[in-house]
Order: structure tokens, then sequence, then C-alpha cells
């Protein structure tokens, strides 16, 4: 509870730090860190984005020479090696602070437990797990990446009760309520990509960009998959430089038309001989540029392709309180389908939220064996 | 609140007690009453069956001298009129009660008022509407029934994540939880009909009864959708006796066919000349046939017709987070459609409920203008 001043009371402020940074560490981990001297807080801090400080060097710093004898309370492993900054370990030793508490070790299996292990070599206290499934689930993302190359895939869709996204004609203004859509801005934050279809490109021509209250969102990176380059160059994805876009095709491309996108700061992806793009070689590229992070917005085919390639790591279905029907009405996911009920895809660790008449279903799918 | 004592909580009892007897009633109201005398309840009834005492009857009963000078909580108007019972109205007035608190008048335009008039010219003081909303939904079915003569209509569909009701193979178990399910045969017993299309007894062969836990459940009469009496004479629904049928059909159905149901106690109802059952004709008949609440447990075809036919008063749909796929898996509603998104049939007084892992999704359907 948060009215007993304790270590789980510290560390949940550290959490709530790292969970606020969620979007602006790119494919660094989200990490909060609180240290308490004398019972009381000295130092607070929280990774701000990737290349600059670790959050136990911005809570240090703060702490100054109070950080010496106190506890420090992180919400990830401290670092061991010298990447873009120096390792944390090293510097808590050298603070000589007297006791850590880590909510979880380092996802990385090739460096977990190193820097726990520097600490106590040193005669540092160390306690690991506390609110630990807190802090992996912030850190979903980054584990996916850190531990498989590839990028975390949330697929959302917006439908009617009758799981369409779209009226026959097309027609899709507006399926869902301002709360939901101002819920989807902010996954679009949270992701280091955006995909769509090249349709929805030439249907909508939308900027793809993140438009939350007081423009304070990152725009993600724009990831069309158009295995015949056939993506208007007039675009506004191509054109309005809200952020970068990449484009995922197949050797059947035009090389003319790449060209010519190139010529507009546009970079193409040939993923396989077509005629649909490779989704999973398409992962595998996008994950080599550092993009460990991607929010699909795509139709009923693009989501039921990464479905059936197994390539999807959340999905988050908004519904709202509408009937539509329509035998050819676009579906939120299009794919061949089981033929046992009980061969469904399923979705786990299933979380509901009501937001207003709307609801928002997501959880992880899990495949039939 | 709960704990403070003042008209509300008493009329809250009630409504408590009314709320129970949902489902066995059948075309009356749930109403209940609470007899309070100095500061102390003396008398508390329900009304349980049509053609037994109303709830007042019974709390004055329990009351017996102590009703003089009492206040009287009653959830619906008191009837004026001489029915199955004799008029409440004039029972209160005989019994010397002091005040009576009535939650909400009788929906029935013809009589509202009245009985409230008579109480009044008595001299007794007589207070309208606390917790009206609350009685007027608990009598929903009953309102629409005493006002149009047609059946309350609630549809109920369990799906998956995609709006599917099957696998493209036409399996369907199971879709949705054991909460899920139990909340359905409560609903079973809250209605006095349960719907389906022929279909469903060919391909299910279903009892279509009221399974609740230490069998605790009323079953409605089973109503087939059949327009050609295709229904097998061995079917359970025709067979088993567990309660009455009735098979809506047309003027194309075979008339030996109807003769063979009819022998062993199956009505048949001919609705139009076909092909498909005149839907609107049938709840006329239905309603003729005091069926004044039906629970429609059919595929997409059915829900779709009903929809389009305007006749639906709630919907009741069941999610599991599931994704089936299939282009051809069929749908929960199944209808022509509507061009523009603006033109669903939108569901409005949307409620939630989460059950474990699956979803709840109801209200009342509003049709485009």
């Amino acid at each position: 509870m948060d009215g007993i001043i304790n270590d789980e009371f510290y560390m949940a402020l550290a959490l709530d730090m790292a969970e606020r940074a969620q979007g602006q560490t790119g494919i660094n981990p989200v990490v909060g860190c609180v240290v308490v001297k004398d019972g009381a807080m000295v130092g607070l801090g929280t990774h701000l984005q990737r290349g600059t400080a670790h959050a136990e060097v911005h809570a240090l710093n703060m702490a100054g020479d109070r950080a010496e004898g106190s506890t420090v309370y992180v919400t990830l492993e401290p670092c061991s090696h010298y990447g873009k900054t120096p390792p944390c370990s090293e510097r808590l030793i050298r603070e000589k602070v007297k006791r850590v508490v880590v909510a979880c070790e380092d996802p990385n299996p090739q460096v977990a437990g190193r820097g726990i292990d520097l600490l106590r070599r040193s005669g540092i206290e160390v306690e690991v797990g506390l609110l630990g499934d807190r802090s992996r689930r912030l850190n979903e993302k980054f584990i996916k990446y850190i531990t498989t190359g590839l990028p975390y895939l949330t697929v959302k869709t917006a439908s009617t009760l009758d799981g369409r996204i779209a009226a026959e004609s097309g027609d899709s203004k507006w399926i869902t309520n301002e709360a939901a859509r101002e819920q989807v801005h902010t996954l679009r934050h949270r992701h280091q990509g955006i995909m769509v279809g090249v349709n929805t490109v030439i249907a909508d021509n939308p900027q793809l960009t993140t438009r939350l209250q007081g423009a304070i969102g990152l725009n993600p990176v724009r990831i069309i998959v158009d295995s015949l380059l056939r993506i208007p160059l007039e675009s506004k994805v191509v054109r309005d430089g809200a952020a970068p876009t990449v484009i995922l095709t197949t050797e059947r491309a035009d090389p003319d038309k790449a060209e010519a996108l190139k010529k507009i700061g546009v970079e193409t992806i040939r993923c396989g001989s077509g005629p649909q793009v490779d989704l999973r070689l398409a992962m595998q590229e996008l994950g080599k540029r550092e993009i460990g992070s991607i929010l699909v917005e795509g139709g009923g085919r693009l989501n039921g392709a990464l479905l059936e390639a197994r390539l999807i790591d959340r999905i988050v279905l908004y519904f709202a309180p509408k009937i539509v029907g329509g035998p050819a009405a676009p579906v939120n996911f299009s794919l061949r389908g089981a033929d046992k009920m009980a061969d469904a895809v399923r979705l786990e660790d299933v979380e509901t939220e009501v937001l207003g008449d709307n609801v928002c279903i997501s959880g992880k799918p899990v495949w039939p064996a």
C-alpha cells in the first residue's frame, strides 16, 4: 500500500518514474531509481533517452555526498559493462552505498546477474525480485528485442461488435470514441515504429503521427507494407518529414520507384521475392535498424498475416457498441482460420478496460500447438 | 448508502426482493413491498407468480394489526382494478396505513396514476419516484409487453474477438468460459421464451433448458424458427417434455408435418407466406399467447434478421479472448449492413461486465433515423 513506508513504497515510485518514460528510451529499457538515506529520499532518477545517463547516475548525482551508506532502489539490475555510458555497478560501489534493492535481473541472458555479483563482491547488500513482475511488464518490448533481435509487435484494432473495422463501403469514420483514440496516440508514443499497409496510405493518406494534448508525444518511424511500391509519391508519410518512413517491399517492386523514394529520403527494404512481403524477414531487417517495437494499425489482411506468421506479441482490441453488418465489411483479423474452436488463437494475460461505452480488451496471443 | 436508515434503505430492500423474483412472474411485473411501523420493519412481501397475491398483500398479511399507521414502500404503483386478485389500493386503505412510498407509476398508460389517486383521496400520504429508474429497469420486459402486446426480445451472442460464433466447420465448443455460460442460464430463467433457428436444432439437438446449480431455474418455452418444418420429430425439444415447444413456420410448410407435431403436443404457428418466417407477425402471435419475453440464442442470420426488422430490445454479447478466423466462419450478426459507419446500429445504456477473461457487453439497440 502506498500509505506504508517500506521497500515497496520506494520501489513503486521508481517504477512509476520508469513507466512515465515508456516510449522515450528507444531500444533501451525504462528504469527508475530512488536513493534513500537516514529515512528520507535523497535522490531520484529515471533513464530518459538512449545514450544518456542511466537512472542510477541521475539519482546518485542528485544525492551527492548523501549516497554513502544509502539504500538504492532500482527497477532493473545495474549494468556491469561499458556501453554508451560507464557501468552503474562501479558507480554504486564508488559511492559506497550500503544496500541495493533490484526489481528484476537484466533480461539479457548473456549479462544477467553480473551487475548484482559485482555489487555483492564489494560487500553491498543486494536484494532481487521486489515488484519484479511489474518491472518486466514495463520492459516487455526491451526484453523481446534484447533476447531475439526482433521488434516487439503490438497489433491494435478498432472494431464494431460484429468485428468490423469498416463498413462495406470502406467507411470507418469513426468507430471508437475519443477516449479510445487518445489511448491509441499513447500507444504510438510508446512504440518506435508504426506499421500500416499501403492500401491504408492510398485510401486515407494518414500522417501516422502522435497527436496528444499539448504536442507532448513522440512520432514513431512510419513503416509501410507495400509489396509493389504502389505508394503515391505525394502521400503525407513520404512528404511531410514528420518522422522517418521505411517501406517494406519485395523483389518485384519497380527499382525506379525505389530510387525516386530514396531521393526524397524514404528507405525501401526488399523482403523476399514476393508476391507478399516476407514478414519474418521484414522483422529481422527492422530489428537490425534498431526498431525495437512496432504498433501495427493495419487492415484485417495484414493483421491476419502477422497472426498466421506468429509474429505478434500483444493484441489490443477496441470495441465500440455498434453493429454495422455487411457480409464483405472488413474484419479485424482476416486469416485462413482454425477448423475447431479449440484451435483458435487465444489471448492470455487478458486485460479489460472500460472506456465510457467503448471497451479495450488486450492480451498476448498463444497459438495452438 | 445501505448503512443509513431512510426511505431509500427500505425501498432498496423492496427492489432487492423484486429483483430476485425476475423470471417467475410471467407477464406480470416484479414487485417488492416493505411495511415499516414505529421505526422497524413489520412486513415484507414480493409478488411470486401470476395469479397469486401481490407484494402488498403478502407484506400486509405479515404486518397484521401493525399495518395501521405504517409506512408502506412498494416498487410499483398499487393496482386499482379487479384483475386476478382484488385491488391493492383498497386493501391499503382498509388497513389504514399512513403513508405509501412508490418507486414508479404503473407503466400501463391506461391505468397509471389511478391507484395513487385512490390512496390520496382516502387521506393517505403518497410519494412517487424514489428509485424509480431501478424499478423501471427491473420491469423493462413487463413495460414492453403491457404497452405494445409484443414480447421483449433479448438477443444473446457468444463470439470470438473477430465476431465469430463458430469456426468455419461449424464447431463452436466452447467459445465462452463457465462464468459466461452460467449467466446465460440465468438469462434463460428470466425470459418466458427461448428462440433458436431450426438449423441449431438440427446441428446440436439442444434441450434449451435452464441448467443452474441445484436445479433452481425455470425452463422457458422453446420457440423454433423453422420456415419449412424441417425439425426432426425425434429432436429433444419436440420429445423431452421439459418445457412447451412452439414452432414458427410459414404457409409453405407441410400440413402433415404440422399435424404430426400437433399430435405430440407441439404447436406450430404459420407466420406469413414465406419464404422466411414473418418475424413481426411471429412476435404478435407469441404476444397473444402471453409470452412476454424471449431470449434469442440464434445464429447470425436470425440475429441479423431480427436486427433489420428492429424487433430487438436488448443485445447481450459475450466475448471470449480468441481469434478463430476463417472467411466463412459465421458472425454474431449477419445482415445486409450499413454503407456508412455513422449509420451502424448502435447500443445505448451500454453495460460492460468482466467475467474472468471473458467480457459481456450489453445495451439497447438504436437504429439510424
